[in-house]
């Protein structure tokens, strides 16, 4: 590359890997070998790990507020050495590149998008070992695509990649629908799989949820209206029903995490 | 703002948003969309949830070490959602930004200090949620300012910010002092909050420190001096008075935590 | 220092500091204040407290992935405050600033070094505390590199530093060796100091390698060819053997961790 072709990029993160490893230092080095001008930020290295549908969540809530331009990277890869393919995605103006494996499913669910496999060896790095493709095809894919390469020079473009049958609501009767806790954050918090898109009607008193043992009617305006030691339902800022408690883990108390099942009931 | 005013300041962020969720990555995306060049560093996202004074502890040591026109963020905000005030401190050459919660105590307590409300509602994301202020209003704002906007444009000083009485020992006799436990480091060090700038006659036998069910007589030079397997007292590089354990954790084997009570009796 | 000498040289950092204190975020404070341009990068601050030879582990995986001129700082220093020496170490066209005390052992071991004590205290902070030479000395010794000042400032070359026995396999009969887990990774597997470079004979089924109390038989080509279940041999990206259980814990199920013996016989 011409050194004037050099842009300063973001390239985001989001892994499995934890951080008390070389691992995500490893890609960090790749990408700044690359792209010397690339800016590198964290979503998460804390996926549980080979937890696709969680680094989908995570990376799903992250990328919007990010520039367009930027290039996020995923490596959430429990098929690492199969003939799972690499794949580079192009949707709402940004890049995102990593595993066919379902880990890019909610990005697939929200706009137009064109998904490539990343078949052209020359962008990866020269020895591609069999369990670290984070750092010897993505990253290197991602600093590529941060200093302005083409995604046509990427690979031919595919239409039977992955898309997993995301947990959406089923509805189960006239006003009923049964859903899931798609994750817990890290104050306890159950986010459930109910959007407010979904549900517009959701309002003060005119539902009930159960979750775990519990049944909690309507909506909570904000954390602090919410009734101390009681769980609540509300609107987070993801857009989706949560379940939390004042200062507390609902986790905790409903004994609940990801993939309890929920069950909405509307009033009207 | 026109792109030549652009610098590329420093944005530090201190949160108890951990760094399993996308939250922390939201904040980054929204920085450096308005600010571009600005240069990111977390301070900490451990801060214990809602654990506002270990939070302007851990601020309150980082921040001296950065260059000056630093801006730093703290989202610690058990108040998020209420009429809590959003406010803007210029203090010894830096700025802060965040919740009017007394996350800044230790700052007011060091030097000089103006505090604004941050009312300007251009200078906030177009949205803002009920529940998630370091993404839609502490990161434009901190973005804005890296960006060379100037205080004044956020909003008027108010002079009625919260002054919480920070845990400051209280003298119970000629020679004698009771305090606390401010915070347990990584290594289970216990940081209490009587310093050396408060006594500098801390010396090596001229005191007795109780602490759990210990008592400690006078300074130990460095970490290698300590006797192995028993607390020491040392001056720590933060200034206060520490309690450590040679290669091991006070905290374990004196049992005690944050908030827990000590007492220094001086000898002459 | 005359701005126009200033590069953006990327530094980073491997500490034993964890993420929930100021210490990290100090030293990067002190790096910017100096070094404007600096780019800086977590390595870990994960390393157990005071394991130097884990740090060491970490560090030989990371830094190979980085370019040329990068100055990677290592800060795992039990012996802080003693008289152990602060040095730099030119090796692979790469810096190295830390304490002497074998935490560049597996630089040393793989290329020619050249190793300086830090004497020159113009290039520290005016005041250097007895417990913090991370942000006391090597931060800046560290920012001072990425600004361009040549090694020979710092200080003598030095040729008695500390290369600790690294624990390498010992030959124990004609074809066996007995080797050791150097350290557990983030997935659980175990990393063996038994290297594809020095056992290139290592295949399928001419081996069995016992751990815990299980034998295993032979190489596993990837995780995805692993047997569930089961503890299997597969040669990771880092070159080591490492005892891998398919999408779970090897430490977990043979009750391993770093230091466990291993022992390895060749059938032919």
């Amino acid at each position: 590359m011409p050194a004037a072709k050099l842009q300063n990029r973001i390239v985001t993160l989001t892994t499995d890997f934890g951080l008390s490893d070389h691992f995500v230092a490893a890609m960090k080095g790749v990408i700044l070998g690359i792209a010397p001008k690339a800016i590198i930020v964290d979503i998460t290295h804390q996926v549980p790990p080979f937890g696709v549908m969680q680094g989908a969540y995570t990376l799903a809530q992250a990328w919007p507020w990010f520039p367009k331009g930027t290039v996020h990277v995923a490596v959430v890869d429990p098929g690492v050495g199969t003939s799972r393919r690499p794949i580079l995605v192009e949707a709402g103006g940004h890049y995102f590149v990593g595993p066919d494996n379902g880990v890019f499913a909610m990005i697939y669910d929200g706009q137009p998008h064109k998904v490539r496999e990343i078949s052209n060896r020359k962008l990866a790095l020269p020895e591609v070992s069999r369990t670290f493709h984070g750092r010897d095809i993505f990253a290197p894919a991602a600093a590529h695509l941060a200093n302005g390469i083409p995604p046509a020079r990427f690979g031919k473009p595919i239409t039977d990649f992955i898309q997993p049958a995301l947990m959406k609501p089923l509805q189960t009767a006239r006003r009923a629908w049964s859903g899931t806790v798609l994750t817990v954050d890290h104050f306890g918090n159950l986010i459930t799989n109910l959007s407010a898109s979904q549900f517009p009607q959701m309002s003060e008193g005119n539902f009930e949820l159960s979750v775990g043992l519990r049944r909690i009617i309507g909506l909570t305006g904000t954390f602090s209206d919410c009734v101390e030691g009681e769980p609540n339902a509300i609107i987070g800022s993801s857009g989706y029903l949560e379940v939390v408690v004042k200062e507390s883990s609902a986790a905790k108390l409903l004994g609940c995490g990801a993939g309890a099942p929920v069950e909405i009931i509307f009033y009207r």
